[in-house]
């Protein structure tokens, strides 16, 4: 079952309390294409990128099963450019510089080879390009899931409410969750979400985990308690990759599956942050995957038999 | 097994975004009694009241098996007052007043009766007024566990590093763990606080639900996603009174069981802020507790065999 993922292929300069990185790759899309990878083959990958962006990148992508068709390269142009410093509680950042580059101009093209996929990851982007998207798909897919960011909400609201009719999964944080709602209970803002069009919704509470809210279920995954968050960037990115990345693998929509896909998130994510950038998404393999999701199992597995 | 239970009788004021309350009674050897004598009989209460404390809450708590012989009852003066006001996040709150009264001068006495608890519970208070309890216990209690504050790290830091010593399992919020131990990431914060005496640490993140530590050890409790949390005044506490009265009917304190434990006081925790006060632990039944803990398993539980 193969997925499209749309999204940003980007640069990235970051500042943590435990250190800064040179410009290295980052980019929505980048993260999710990495971490869905482990799971699910091919991946559809559709972007822009200019000439600066390195072709051993690209080709490292290809090697893990990601197709370009969908990646335009504007060879005179530069890559999508951020640069972001965090706070010590690692929820906080400045944004200190953002060069649009390649995306000013960025028009979406879905490639024939493409219209076959049933699982849509659209990643944060602008919700208009987000909507053209799913707009050039010829057939309905199986299962669309959007994430998004309070700036869009607070640019480009007509066209996201546009975009929220036609998806089955949209992914925000809480306090994305509560602007986008005016409700500052999670639960209340979780039923005017649905409301507005997905029929399920993820919050991701960082170090507190994440909820999955639909009808009236909803399902509380932790983040696993690390002794360093060294860099959060992209963990949100990571986390879709695992979670469309598992329900493409398994093909599977239920609410019980996608509880799991949570878990495989977060895993994803919790290896994430341990390192600058993509370096540690780059080294882990299946073994590491599957022994951390069997931490989280640990973590949060209790016995009530005895009350 | 009987409990002793350490603490404030007392009354509050609160106003939270929901309301506002008259004078209700409150404080946390109150909250901890009511919650933990759904689980064990008797409760050996430790307390001081004035002469304003009504006697119907006495007798009421008497119902439920809580033991008032040392309860003191000073005929002539006032109880312990606090006033508060709740913020939209309701994880802050704003002092508007307190009257020491009878705290002022609170010399704990056990009575002989109270020899035989194996379990203590000793709740926020003037830490040398903890130990003091400590100090008149004849035998080394089965598991002491307490609950502190960050006031006490600012005015009574020594006091409060001796007891901690003393203690099996303290109870603490993420800014109080942070704040004791000097470290922002909780997972170091856990460790140097178990290395000041503690053997677990139970960190209360409210909304964001409860850690476990016990060595290198760790459990993830969520909080059960509210529509509306109406007045969190005594949650932590109730949460205590859960924790300590689960280990006490059970008698089994492998950490194992504390896992249960924890989801026991999340529970109901989880009641009492559904009413302003202690209302809501007024109502509560068995089977609403049994129902309750079933939703916490709901909540968390997920199949991994498919992955």
């Amino acid at each position: 079952m193969s997925l499209i993922v749309v999204g940003t292929m980007a640069f990235d300069a970051i500042e943590t309390p435990f250190g800064k990185s040179d410009r290295i790759i980052g980019g929505a899309a980048t993260y999710i294409a990495l971490s869905a990878s482990n799971f699910v083959k091919p991946i559809k990958q559709i972007s822009v990128v200019g000439g600066d962006f390195p072709q051993e990148e690209l080709d490292h992508l290809s090697s893990l099963g990601v197709e370009l068709e969908g990646v335009q390269i504007k060879k005179d142009e530069k890559s999508f450019f951020w640069a972001g410093r965090y706070h010590m509680d690692m929820n906080e950042r400045d944004t200190l510089d953002t060069q649009l580059n390649v995306l000013a101009n960025f028009t979406p093209v879905v490639p024939d080879s493409y219209q076959d996929a049933e699982f849509v990851m659209l990643g944060n982007l602008v919700p208009a390009i987000q909507m053209s998207v799913l707009n050039q798909m010829k057939k309905k897919p199986k299962l669309v899931v959007m994430d998004t960011m309070n700036f869009w909400m607070e640019t480009a609201m007509a066209d996201l409410e546009k975009v929220l009719k036609h998806l089955d999964v949209l992914l925000v944080n809480d306090s994305e969750a509560r602007q986008l709602s005016g409700q500052y209970s999670l639960v209340k803002a979780a039923k005017t979400i649905m409301g507005m069009g997905p029929k399920y919704l993820v919050v991701k509470k960082g170090e507190h985990g994440a909820l999955l809210f639909h009808e009236d279920k909803v399902f509380v995954a932790p983040a696993l308690p690390l002794e360093e968050v060294f860099d959060p960037t992209g963990a949100g990115d990571t986390f879709a990759g695992g979670f469309v990345g598992h329900l493409a693998k398994t093909k599977d929509i239920s609410f019980e599956n996608m509880k799991t896909a949570i878990i495989v998130g977060s895993a994803m994510a919790s290896f994430c942050v341990e390192k600058f950038g993509t370096a540690r998404m780059k080294e882990i393999d299946k073994a590491d995957i599957q022994s951390r999701i069997q931490q989280f199992v640990d973590l949060v597995n209790f016995d009530i038999s005895i009350i």
